[in-house]
Formats: C-alpha cells, sequence, structure tokens
C-alpha cells in the first residue's frame, strides 16, 4: 500500500484508527470458543471484530505473540485473518507487531514470513541491530518497515532516552536521545514511502520533537487509552498535512465488552475514538 | 537448565560448541526433501544433524526466522526438534534465537511461546524497549534470557557502539557504550543463573571489555567462520573461570556438506571445531 492510497483512506473514513488484534486466548469470550472450538477462537473472534470494526478503523496491528503462544495453530489463525482482511477489506493497512530485529539472510526470512507467506503490508523492527536489520524488509515494493523509536512503556527511558555522542566523522551537534539518532539514522535506509516509526501516545512532549525530525513520516502510535495517552494530546502534537499519525487502540476496543456482546460493543468503542479523530482530519 | 548444569555439560565434552539449526529450507539437501516431503524437511534435517553433532555440542541455537517462512508448518517443526532434543539428548542447552522483545502482557506470551508451548531453555531478547522486555522472561525457575549486545554485523555500529550519557540522578562516570550500559543495566534485572549476553566474535578487542563488566556472565558467541571470528581469539579474551562462552557456528556446520553427505559433514566440522575448543577446556 502507498503513503497516498492510506492517506486516502483516511480522509474517506474520517479515520486515523488502528485496532489491535491482540487476541489473547484466555480472554476470548466463552461463546466464541464453545461455538468455533477453542483451537479455532482466534480466528473467528477475530472475524467478527473485524466486521464490526472495518468502518471505522484504517488498519489493523496484529501482536505476532499472542499466536505464538497458542503455537502451529495460533500461527496459522494469524495468517488466516490477514488472507481475511485482504480479501474483504484490502484497503485497510496491516500491521505485523513482530518487533523482530535480525539481519542479512536471517532478516530476509522474516521479510519472507510477513510480506510472502502472509500479506502483511508492513513489519515492526527493533532497530537495536542497526541498518541490516531494517533494509531487507525494504526492498519489497509497497510494503513498510515500522521502526520502534520511543515506546509508550516506563522502561522505554532504560536505553531509547538516553543522549548520545557524536559519530566520528560527523560533525558533532548537540547530543541527541537515542531514539532520534534512530530516525536520522533511518533517513538513510529509506523514506516516508516505506518507513513508519512507533512514537508511544504517553510522550506527547517528544512527539512534537519526533515531528520536527520526521516531518513527512506516518507514526504509529500506541498507549492511547489505558496507558494515558488521548488523542487529543496525540493529534496536537503529531499530525501533519497528509495526516501523518495512526493511532492504535487493542486492548480498549477486543475486549471492550463482555460475551455475546462482544463484537457490537468493539465496534461502539472504535466508532468513540474514530468520531474523536474525525474532528482532526480534514 | 542451571549454570551449574550447563558447565558440567561443557567439562564432560571438552567443548563450548553450539550448533545454530538455521535450516533454510532452499538449503536442505535434495535427498531429506524427495524422502520425507519438503514439508517435514526442516524436522527431518534437523533430526540427522542432531544425531550426528549431539557429542560435540552443548547447545543448539534454533532461529525462528527460518521456520516462520515456512508458515504454521514451520512453527511446527521448530517446536518438534526443540521435544526431539528434549527427549533423547535432555543435557542439552537449547536456544530461541528469536530475538523478541516487547512489553508487559505481550512479553509474558512470548515466554509462554518458548518455555511453556515449546522446552526451550533460552530465548534471546533485544534490549531497546528496557527492562519491560527482559524481566517477564526471568520469571521461569530455570530458563534464560539471552540479550542481545554487541553483534557480529556491520551496522552493530549504527547503536550498538555509540557513547552514551549518565542519565539523571547517577554520579557522572566515563562515557559507556550503548552495549555496555545495556550490561550494567540488566545486572538490575537478574544475574548470571538466568541471563546470558550475545557478542559477536568478530569484535575480540571488544570481548576483553565486556568480559571486565560481566566477569561471570556466559556470552554466548556468533560469529566464528564464515564471519571472520576465531575460536582462539574468542577463548583468549572471552573465557573465565567457569568456561563463561558458547560458540555458535550455523552455516559451517549444517550446510558444510551437499546431498547424502550431509549429516556426516556437519559432524566433521562439528568434531573440528570442538577439538579446537578442548585445548581451552579445564
Amino acid at each position: 500500500m502507498t503513503y497516498k492510497e492510506l492517506y486516502n483512506q483516511i480522509k474517506k473514513k474520517k479515520s486515523f484508527l488502528c485496532v489491535g488484534l491482540d487476541s489473547d486466548v484466555s480472554k476470548i469470550p466463552a461463546c466464541v470458543k464453545e461455538k468455533f472450538g477453542p483451537e479455532n477462537s482466534q480466528y473467528e473472534f477475530n472475524k467478527a471484530i473485524i466486521k464490526a470494526t472495518a468502518k471505522y478503523t484504517v488498519a489493523y496491528k496484529i501482536n505476532t505473540a499472542f499466536y505464538e503462544s497458542e503455537g502451529a495453530r495460533g500461527f496459522e489463525q494469524m495468517a488466516l485473518t490477514v488472507r481475511y482482511i485482504k480479501k474483504y477489506y484490502p484497503e485497510i493497512f496491516v500491521i505485523a507487531d513482530a518487533k523482530r530485529g535480525d539481519i542479512g539472510n536471517t532478516a530476509e526470512q522474516y521479510a519472507k514470513a510477513f510480506f510472502e507467506k502472509m500479506n502483511f503490508d508492513a513489519v515492526t523492527l527493533s532497530p537495536y541491530m542497526g541498518a541490516d536489520a531494517v533494509i531487507p524488509f525494504l526492498k519489497y515494493k509497497g510494503k513498510w518497515a515500522v521502526i520502534l523509536v520511543l515506546t509508550s512503556n516506563k522502561s522505554a527511558e532504560d536505553f531509547e532516552t538516553l543522549k548520545v555522542c557524536g559519530v566520528s566523522g560527523e560533525k558533532k551537534s548537540r547530543s541527541d536521545y537515542l531514539f532520534e539518532r534512530v530516525i536520522k539514522e533511518s533517513a538513510r535506509w529509506g523514506d516516508k514511502n516505506n518507513i513508519m516509526f512507533v512514537v508511544g501516545a504517553t510522550r506527547p512532549e517528544k512527539l512534537a520533537r519526533i515531528r520536527a525530525i520526521a516531518p513527512d513520516s506516518f507514526l504509529l502510535v500506541p498507549g492511547v487509552g489505558a496507558q494515558g495517552g488521548t488523542v487529543n494530546d496525540v493529534a496536537t502534537h503529531g499530525m501533519n498535512g497528509s495526516c501523518g499519525i495512526i493511532i492504535n487502540s487493542s486492548r480498549g476496543i477486543v475486549f471492550a465488552g463482555c460475551d455475546k456482546k462482544f463484537a457490537s460493543d468493539a465496534a461502539a468503542k472504535a466508532k468513540e475514538l474514530a468520531a474523536k479523530m474525525s474532528l482532526f482530519v480534514k
């Protein structure tokens, strides 16, 4: 999917909402497990959530952990979910929240897994190992690397917000935060058409700083809702002329309801968030 | 597996070799694919390699990328491989080279995937997101987090070797490399009994520096062979009184041979590396 196609969808739906399908089997309503069997419950739960929320949503994010913890059958249900979205809602952007980060021929294998075997549009990547961990993903036209920059968790301050010194051979500038250096360095690897950045909604003051370094790039923003971020703050500090942000909510939507009403409760929650977003979409 | 059990195995086998089962289907000999079918070839290839190399080997490392790229069936063959090793060679340490790094309830799902669903002893983790990405794995007794510190790839220099400044509230020390800060910080999360570090064999001069900061910890060292590191250099700069290093070789062993002789060629290569190591094991 291109930058323009994504932006067009945002304008059309007046929403920049991403729904995170963190479909933890232990939290899936009993009615789903009883009707379809526990081994099919992630896929069936996802289908119901997708049907109910697609009109408010420009993206779905699938965190691989919740599927891998169910073994090969979980992995298969993840693949089936992507196939379902791509079949019935081909305009929706699908992100593998995999946070992978490996190099060379190994990174190529991950790219093959997420972009070829499964038809994800994007995959989240950890930048720790540098360019080698990202570049193999950028070789796929129309696919995206979504690089961890400043995450929403407390221990983001262990390393992401450390100040780093200039590298040799480079004119010494004011010291950057590590997360700023990641953004600057990634400009050598790709551009706004194939790289996005993950920035937590819990740090709106940093969001403006990031927007200044990466004026054109899309930011994927988790942490709205339970973690304390708000649509207002994120939109105010993070938007650019092409929207430039996708806000993710996972549990706050997919586990909003209980038992038989789970899908309509999820839809209501998605609608509520999208309504807040619509005020910001020109 | 405990620190002591791992060390005892090293003394018994006079080897600190880890064989990396990077079982890329496109490189698996035709005879295996023909006999067992391509969809079983990773598992059958692994079994043959394990049978041939187990006596020279204290650990197997399974890089998840090569299995995920084959979809759910690949994922299943990975799980079957761990089960096979644990059934027939329970003394051997089994590492998921997954380089995961996620937080909170997501990290718990990965721990469940690798330690409960599959019976890995250890999993490699990226430290970018800080403590939150590691601590859930340390709650499992006898299991290990293997944290990326200084990797063997060229772009390790993008971020891992940046100098970082002191954090607020801490007495300003001489500036550390980011990878040093990761080691120091991780001392707050666990100890030599549940944390190891990944350090590339291609940087022996840094290995001594790391050993000085983490005198007691095991280091998992890839990069011997094709990438240019040597057993001699790594052992000289990296060993401690309890050996303290595990050297990994993947392609150099498992794809050492061609077609029908693949297992015996792999065994010969493993034997050769173990013989070099035996000179260093007291």
